[in-house]
């Protein structure tokens, strides 16, 4: 079974049981961005955060249990460019503002990044009479370039 | 003068004033970010915070005003995907984590897109005894898909 | 079942029944660009319009019904440069007339974007002794950019 | 002289006079998005529509007569997918919705493409208590293809 | 079906029946460069000309007139330059005479181009003592730029 | 000098005479579109053939006439795909009808090409009451694939 | 059955019988790379060298005849740029010393090509203290380009 | 200077002494195609050939010892897949040819490539009544992989 | 059956059986390393260490053994860029350090390269109370340029 | 000045003073390998170390030095695939032995990535009978993914 079907199984799962990534990062004891990633294959769980999610959706495979626990091979898109609106938006930030944000963080920080491993991310609703908004935080470790 | 002139005019006057993309939003009334976006020509101001700006960097040009006040035309990489690693780790986010980020404004949101242009973003340092780290915040409204 | 499956099957039904989208757009209360849209896996319905078309074109199926509900996976090619010379000829008015549409809608709108998701659009024949017309509408909110 | 460089010229000259793309359409006779379209290098003049466009804008140089006359390689844009996001919108549209304006159009009128030649289009702003909004309307003479 | 199939399918009957394009082009009462786009899955056909092909070949299936009848995505190659050397002398003529192409037909038609639409194309053999030569005629209307 | 210098430097001594292709042709002796190709550096002369083309057109210099001589680095637009309508309809031609040339020329002459090398075309105004049609004759030797 | 099942089912006959493509080659009368060439698909036999191949091999399959005797679709990899070290060498021999060969090819023999159709191949091993060496030899007709 | 000039200058001496590259080959001790390649920018000399070379054609220059004697960047073309008819050929030949060579060399070697660094090229003409033929032998060392 | 087959069995009888890399290396008598690399389809095996190889993982398959011993189409990703975060790394080593390898490279050994295929790669723990670090040790002969 | 102005001054004082890497790292205090990144544009230095490469290089320019200290915009190659091939071999390399590295990696180490930030390399000599060898130690933290 490969990781599409793996994903195609849970989403399945969870919308035969009506329950939202919450519910399910309630029942792993993690983030719902997290928990979503696993699920669409970019991230590894170990064997007790497997468990418990295929627990809470009632999916006995034992090998999906595996490979929810595999490294996967990562990277969500089959584009460089994506053509879906919601993720083109995120590629038009890292190309519009791309330099504004090194600009700022080489200010701040000094020469390095902000860590894409050492990542967690958040998305929230923040409420507004103009119309609600998106709120999406990213927060990485600053890694500064070793010199050698 | 093209805009990248402008931009390298603008750089070395604050270099040469040791000001900060904060000291410089100060003299402008705005968000570091959103100055310094302006001055990687990715967005532009009114008559008045371009005056504003040239006043505090001390320099005079009037064609350099009139730059600022023209939209540009936006996109700061010259790469689909970009080499220079800090830029390129916000380019992995988005490829790794994009499905993700649309299962979870789907299933919180409906059918639309966090927009880009309604929109707001701020880096800030969150201090950490294991490393500090960089927290970048994306903030777009939230645009339902209209139907017609 | 995957979305181009659904595809198929909407497509053969509508064939089989002889309808036109304007058909399927009066059965479902909507515009027939917008019940193509849905139809080519690129917009979403409601419950109400879902089990509207599938009524009008005799499916029973709760699968479809379902996909028909859920945000798609946007982008109807599979190419950057469409080959189709129908659907390349709208690439063209973008590649030739793409800093001209800038400049108009700068100049009369300011800085900002015309919106492709609180958008519709429209396709009418043009009677013309010439020829007929294909005249196409496309009806966007414009977005100023936020300054932040 | 090459045609970037008349480009900037003329848009320094119609600066310099305060004047509108609409001022220009008068002057010339012609609708603002096709004088536009010449400004910006994608197509061409007859003598006394450039003799006119110069004359208003105080210009005097034969070369640039020349310059508008011949027809220009067409294509306004340096790369497949536009970065800027006004830009990108309008190939946004084509990509998500191209399958669906090739139903729409084969439907209605049979095998052929909308002309991006015998061809016109304009902007307008619409007013709305939600926003305003941008229409743009594009109209193509309808081709058949032949057969043979 | 789609309309791979249906090519393999009329491939094997003509194949089986030992016809030529010729033979198929007399059948059809057209050219026999036109028939054989037709089969390549790049034109269609009105219900009396499918129903002659599929006579002539002997094929009784309903569902391969349809796909004959259907407007088709059109672009037979799976690449922007062909691999195979006899499509790719076609691509090195545009690449090495395209701008020729365009200085001869503007300076004797104006600004326009020539249609690829109301277009018709043949193939025919040379006798020539130095070996024979392959002759292929491409033949558009004329389609002056429209201005507005 | 390099070779678009070269152009520049002859289209502009035909314009400043007013002379046409056809009369360049005359001048040397050639096709007008082989001259054509020769001045936009996809083909080169002998010396007899470049004296009398700078002669015609008035131009004195010797390092023209060497340019002329050398064989170019051929291909004359910077794109796979060409942004350019005119140079466009041609790229389409080999994309929609690729597969069928290929059919018709290995059905009547073998596995083989039309050579692109020796190889003349030709551009003929046909006039047409529905409208006037640009003929391009492509002509190739074929040449069959050797077996070793 | 397409071609790269005939290309396995050929190879796995091969290996069965332990046959080298010299032995190959001797059944049918042609060189080894040419035969070689036939099976990976990428060149044509006429019956008698099919019939010759398939007893040797003792493939009885009619519609591998049928096959080997259809001028195939050419262009043997899924890359411009081979990730096979092997065949990458032979990309980088073109890459660097293209321009070289261009030069000497031209001095010699004036402005024309190798041809790739009139063309042989060979490959030999040379032996050689330092290391056996591969030696390939490409001889291909030399083609003026003709002037017209 | 950078290499591009250095080789227009070599070439613009080579021209005026009207030197071939053989000339060139016997001044500095080496074959043809390896001094072609070297002014091609792709290989570099040592002291003594590059004194050979400048002292032949006369050009006193210290700075283009020096760049011959650096090695160079290599990659002689600015495209993937190279416009230039004569150039195109050799990247075909891999296209068409790469699977069918990367057979016979594994038959006959191993698991393992043709060096292009221990690699020596050239070419000749081969009189023939069918018109002459052009012979490149690409000749370099087997290198099998190793296994550690 | 093709190598991704294969690579998949291996790993689900690795997998079964618990065994490491370090495990399969000992039992072949090889690097864990190159056995990673044979199983991921980008080296072969002699006869012996593939008979090793499938006793070690109980695996009885005599095809499988027949592909370990095939010399593989070489290239495990599917993209120019690797998505995937650890391989991208290595690829962001090329681009940000390839001009420095190139630097000391040719400054200690000359106009060469250091080889792929007479190579060896091995990847170690380095314990360190900063975090335990990947030690990667890339090891090939130098191959200087032959001239000729 | 930007940054390859830069790079050249600094490779010119560097040979006029007949200085190895070896001596400019001996000066500035640091690897080899690291003083030529900063050189070629992709690290960066603190004040003092920039002083030291300057005195040592005898170069007085205030502007280079704050180019050295400023984090330069990173990626030394135009092209996603190098065409140099020395530097396309750490290419091959990472594109046949990327999932290679994967598994070793994630077995030994768990699911995270080696860094190239917090990261060092060194390029060594072994000597060998069978020819000199090239080792490249790579040495980079490993990460884990941090689960959120």
């Amino acid at each position: 079974m490969d990781m599409s079907e793996v994903t195609a199984k849970l989403i399945e799962a969870k919308n035969r049981k009506r329950a939202t990534y919450q519910d399910l990062a309630e029942a792993v004891g993690r983030n719902k961005t997290w928990v979503a990633a696993v699920i669409q294959g970019q991230a590894s769980m170990d064997e007790k955060e497997a468990e418990a999610l295929l627990n809470y959706l009632e999916i006995p495979y034992e090998e999906i249990k595996h490979e929810l626990m595999t490294p996967p091979y990562k990277g969500s898109l089959s584009e460089d460019v994506p053509t879906d609106p919601l993720i083109y938006r995120f590629h038009e930030i890292t190309q519009v503002y791309g330099t504004t944000l090194k600009e700022i963080i080489h200010e701040e920080f000094g020469d390095g990044i902000m860590s894409a491993i050492d990542f967690k991310m958040d998305v929230e609703r923040e409420e507004d009479p103009g119309g609600d908004r998106v709120v999406v935080t990213l927060n990485g470790k600053f890694l500064p370039y070793t010199k050698w």
